[in-house]
């Protein structure tokens, strides 16, 4: 089972030197909130399973590590895991092209590349039964140290919801907790957050949505408390918005047709990972990242049919549609 | 059934009139190849399979449109395609940027775009029985009208193999055929363009090509009657490559553990399409493609397990040894 303290601990003594005291101490501060959160899910976990939780720690040669807690094939859940990463070492320009830049700042991507640390938590539970969505989260610190010696960082996350069947109340519990998480810290967010999170998990080339969305953030300077204080509640929300949804709908009966179902949006699911993904992409271009930990999030099958359509006035059709054409939930 | 008369011309009344009279009769021609080849081919499946292949033919409203045959979840196939395309109209210029210039010309791609004109054969079979290969390949002519009138247009094409289970006697088959094809016009292109499909073909990732290679090219010139005469080879090359080894191995007993070993593979063969694969990415970025014609490639099935690793000494593992390190087989 998951131990905050040593998980934390373990990625602590891989944590460079190159970086303040103070970004330091946030960092750290930062990675106990994932390593308890991660403790946290997987006990939920192994309480809902009843099936133990499998715990690999990895370290990155290249500087830091990882420890990827993942459930597999168990009486509930078909694959779920929780990731807790601390990264670092040099980045060189085309990696830091990839990022996010927060607006407003008079500062350059470094053409030399730059020092950085990252810490991060990610997640996503697959269920058995096609009547509980999937669900994903993430949060994380990414920290640079400019040529001239700034040090520039900053929050982001995202908690969204994937169903394979519409039950509005069930989303609409999950939005109004991801937006009351949101109320706390700026009326602003939710709005613009729930907006990122739809346009983010957009499937070009099949015109439709991964999920019904939840919310999606970056660019929150690490400078200003209260941006520490956000991210903590989104932590918080983050089993009150899923665990609720999930004990009731994990006894409906299901039929091998919902399931095949099931398995053609887990295609979707994988097409939107493997092609548009930030998070995958960069992870896989970060040399020395671990890819099973990058994989543990793909779901452990999936279906490709030829031209498939969902029959007109069914289930399916009315989940599609909702993708094509996202709405407000809270 | 395809009927390549009735294909070539559903294609040939889509083909634009600002490309040269002698640069559209060698497109016709290609595309008349094109459609025999993928009539011979659908004969093939029909007869094997036992199973009618249908044939869907799409319009492509910025200029163009395509003939897919395929055939799906039949006695012997799982899925197998035969798409013959034809697409035309201005190319941008982040578009000409995806394709791969031919070395030493003079000219540089238009900043402002400009017309084009692609046909091309492309085929993808995937076999029930885990001890038959994975079958892909594709040809095809890219014409391209330059901002001051020249054109210039060039074949390209790949012919690549899949296994689940090493049988060297068959890999050895498949390359030979391909290496006199080859060798009917150039003693340096076997080795070359085996070389450049082991490299095309490698999942970065993962540290494994997605199959056995074949062979891979392009950029040969249009003005080179020679280069048509290689396509011609290289299409009649197809069949007596893959043929054999189907018919030799489709009747060998196969027991659970082997068929999800290939839903792995499958996964792989997934990552790399989708990850990696210009044509893939080609294509979903020229407006207006049939996702769904994209598609057809991708097995109906594929799964994907945390951490999983062949045994040692098992004949998964001498796949996943051979895939690691590519060998000469002709």
């Amino acid at each position: 089972m998951t131990d905050a303290n040593s998980v934390a601990s373990f990625l602590q003594d891989r944590a460079p030197h190159h970086f303040s005291a103070r970004a330091r101490e946030r960092c750290a501060r930062f990675l106990r909130m994932c390593a308890r959160l991660q403790q946290q899910v997987c006990e939920r976990l192994r309480d809902i399973d009843g099936t133990p939780v499998r715990l690999d720690c990895w370290r990155r040669q290249e500087g830091g590590g990882g420890a990827t807690a993942i459930l597999c094939d168990g009486n509930v859940f078909l694959k779920a895991n929780v990731d807790v990463t601390m990264v670092t070492g040099r980045m060189d320009a085309s990696l830091l092209g990839q990022l996010a830049k927060p607006e407003s700042t008079a500062w350059t991507w470094p053409e030399q590349g730059c020092n950085f640390l990252a810490v991060g938590l990610s997640s996503v539970i697959h269920v058995k039964n096609p009547h509980v969505p999937s669900y994903h989260f993430n949060l994380r610190l990414m920290l640079l140290n400019l040529c001239d010696g700034t040090e520039v960082g900053w929050y982001g996350g995202v908690i969204d919801i994937t169903p394979f069947y519409l039950i509005p109340e069930d989303i609409t519990h999950f939005h109004r907790i991801l937006k009351e998480a949101c109320e706390k810290h700026d009326v602003t967010y939710y709005p613009r957050f729930k907006k990122w999170c739809d346009d983010y998990f957009f499937i070009r080339h099949r015109g439709e949505t991964r999920g019904l969305g939840g919310i999606f953030f970056d660019n929150l300077t690490f400078e200003e408390e209260g941006n520490f204080e956000f991210a903590r509640s989104c932590a918080d929300a983050i089993l009150p918005a899923y665990i609720p949804i999930l004990r009731a709908r994990v006894s409906t009966p299901f039929t091998d047709q919902e399931n095949t179902w099931k398995l053609l949006r887990y295609g979707r699911y994988i097409e939107f990972n493997l092609m548009y993904d930030k998070g995958t992409k960069f992870g896989l271009l970060l040399p020395g990242f671990r890819t099973e930990t990058l994989f543990a999030c793909i779901p452990i099958m999936a279906k490709w049919v030829y031209d498939w359509n969902p029959e007109p006035g069914g289930r399916e059709a009315e989940l599609v549609r909702v993708l094509r054409c996202p709405q407000n939930w809270a």
